[in-house]
């Protein structure tokens, strides 16, 4: 059921960074009610690629939550959603700063009505600071953040993260705030607001090139994909697709010649430690590479793991979804949805051996549980119900 | 003082993963404890660049954070940890499977004398599965678990992310989860272990990619730094360096093509909307491209901005450390060191408005503070103390 059953959500965010965080709580057995504009709901339900009509972006992302249509830009879906408001514990959103202030339904006005409320807004750059009001773009955000400075070829041009890390990063660190906030008011009874910015989790990844600009006062590079002071420490062609080898230390690199059937190599004056290899790279990296070349990868891996030779293939999106050990750890889930049926997705990372995590149930369709939850948490009866969708409340 | 205040964490990790998480934690207020080998300590103590022979990377993971030394292969140091064990609530260590266990210090040994514990476990492919055993290497994971494929310029090789992103998302998730644990021991009183690996949280990291693979069975490639399905959105050069520019809906489009005085192309056949410029991008890319490297990237910074264009500078690490928004949300922190003196590093991105986490107290030099956790938590006289670091226990 997961450790974190009995806490209620309200889910008003959209797309990425917000649903991130909402996911990671649901996955541990959080109460997750989503709260979507009536017709279109959240953005994402229109991203593809899609399955049977569903996107399969948004099914991913929001397994395991509840799905309500509300009009918050309407006074009843305002009273609504106050009303939900003092039922639950935590408020997730991802509006741009000052949106829910318009709406009267801000940290300040909610924690009237509930005091214990944990109100969680992610947003690009935050509540405060001159560019608070920016639109938030992953895109932007990496760029501004530092990480494309740092990621690329050596000599190359700085280079996005592939996945959206400015939003995932900022999801997983409102989860720790909203967790955090939580341990507190179990504590003291007080409930706060969590104020997370993109940008700010950007800054708090890079620490190791930041202690490096600390010291040296000189902007870090893309390093490639070399180890910056470690040798060998790359990936080399294999006879079908890369291999990372990792030579961590000269007691490894005893192995590894020997494994490779090149013995001269081990005490060779050039070579035999990993300061001598680190000076004649230039050497040491084409000898490795010819020797590489002759075998697949497969054959290598088989190889190097009997030699205890760390290494690791360069997975495509196929290879890793069929790994053995991914497969091992429930990283790879299927889910019935009632619309799209089979889809795999990630699984829990979180691994707790009392109150483990799970994929309970799929994404919902839009406003699946708008009768679930409005009987039940505000009292409206299927008429009542029905008269709110008919003037476009829900 | 931070949400946290009142936990208490003995910290057997090392390098980075592991101390990530507990830089989390002892940013919210946690009491961090860090236990480490007496002679060298931290393997990252030994991390260049070093300021008056500290290593920055070191400081910069292990601000707010105790130290004491202890030698856990004695069978005094592993009564003195058990000892310890009893009054602490959590533990995390990073080493490899097995480790623990053969020094009789695992969650099964362990809960025994202290039943709320939460013990927190990071590894690189956990501690089930096949490759269980295999040593943790940021850039093995990296490229075992798919982010190296889909990072990169558009047809160029698989790379690598700057950051070591293997080790920091798994300090993250390690974090979540010994906050979630917290929170059900809090109202159960029971402990639990924490299972992370950091090959897990690539595969959730990959979100998107995978929905995509699910639907389409094929492996989505890298993008370069272009948005995928949005026109134009990627960086730009300018006179001086790029400039991200995303120019996220037609709406948009309108605007910047008034701002750079080209009206002609609000409403051109070829680029009036996403999915023309979409189509037409080979022609209207080099347009946008010679216009842009006219002025320089904070001239357009500017001129964007005052027109609600999006946009954002490619910053590296200098530029990062100066912008006036990181600035102003506290994100580069300033840091006395006893020994280094002043240094700079990230700050707290998890903002709480009751309980702020802070950095309090810079990162220790090895075995500060072995007197005062072990005559306060041990009951040790200083002649104890004395005699267990002439016996090398400590």
């Amino acid at each position: 059921m997961g450790p974190l059953k009995g806490i209620r959500v309200l889910d008003l965010t959209r797309v990425l960074a917000g649903p991130y965080c909402t996911m990671i709580l649901g996955d541990l057995g959080a109460e997750v009610i989503k709260v979507e504009m009536p017709g279109s709901g959240d953005d994402s339900r229109q991203f593809g690629p899609y399955q049977k009509g569903e996107s399969a972006y948004f099914m991913s992302l929001n397994r395991n939550k509840q799905s309500v249509t509300l009009n918050l830009k309407s006074d009843k879906g305002k009273e609504m959603l106050r009303e939900l408001v003092k039922q639950v514990d935590v408020l997730v959103e991802n509006f741009k700063p000052g949106t829910m202030k318009r709406l009267g339904l801000d940290y300040d006005s909610l924690k009237e009505i509930n005091p214990g409320l944990i109100y969680a807004a992610s947003t690009g750059f935050g509540q405060t600071g001159p560019y608070s009001e920016r639109p938030a773009y992953d895109g932007v955000v990496q760029a501004m953040g530092g990480i494309m400075s740092i990621t690329g070829q050596r000599g190359g041009k700085p280079t996005r993260v592939g996945p959206s890390i400015g939003d995932i990063s900022a999801g997983m660190y409102t989860a720790i705030g909203v967790l955090s906030a939580l341990y507190h008011r179990q504590q003291t009874g007080q409930g706060q607001m969590v104020d997370i910015a993109m940008l700010d989790c950007q800054v708090s990844m890079l620490e190791n090139a930041i202690a490096r600009y600390a010291v040296t006062h000189e902007s870090p590079q893309p390093e490639g994909n070399r180890h910056p002071s470690i040798v060998p420490f790359e990936p080399f062609e294999t006879a079908d697709y890369p291999l990372m080898i990792a030579i961590g230390n000269d007691k490894i690199w005893t192995k590894f010649c020997k494994t490779v059937g090149r013995e001269d190599l081990i005490n060779d004056e050039r070579f035999k430690t990993n300061p001598l290899r680190l000076q004649h790279y230039d050497i040491i990296r084409p000898i490795i590479a010819d020797i590489i070349k002759q075998k697949t990868n497969k054959e290598w891996q088989d190889i190097f793991n009997q030699a205890d030779v760390p290494n690791g293939p360069i997975n495509t999106i196929d290879r890793v979804v069929h790994d053995e050990q991914v497969k091992a750890r429930n990283m790879i889930v299927e889910v019935e949805h009632p619309v799209a049926g089979h889809l795999i997705m990630p699984g829990v990372p979180v691994k707790l051996s009392e109150t483990p995590g799970e994929i309970h149930s799929p994404a919902p369709v839009l406003g699946a549980d708008n009768e679930k939850i409005y009987s039940s948490m505000l009292n409206l009866s299927p008429e009542e119900i029905a008269q709110l969708k008919e003037d476009n409340i829900i």
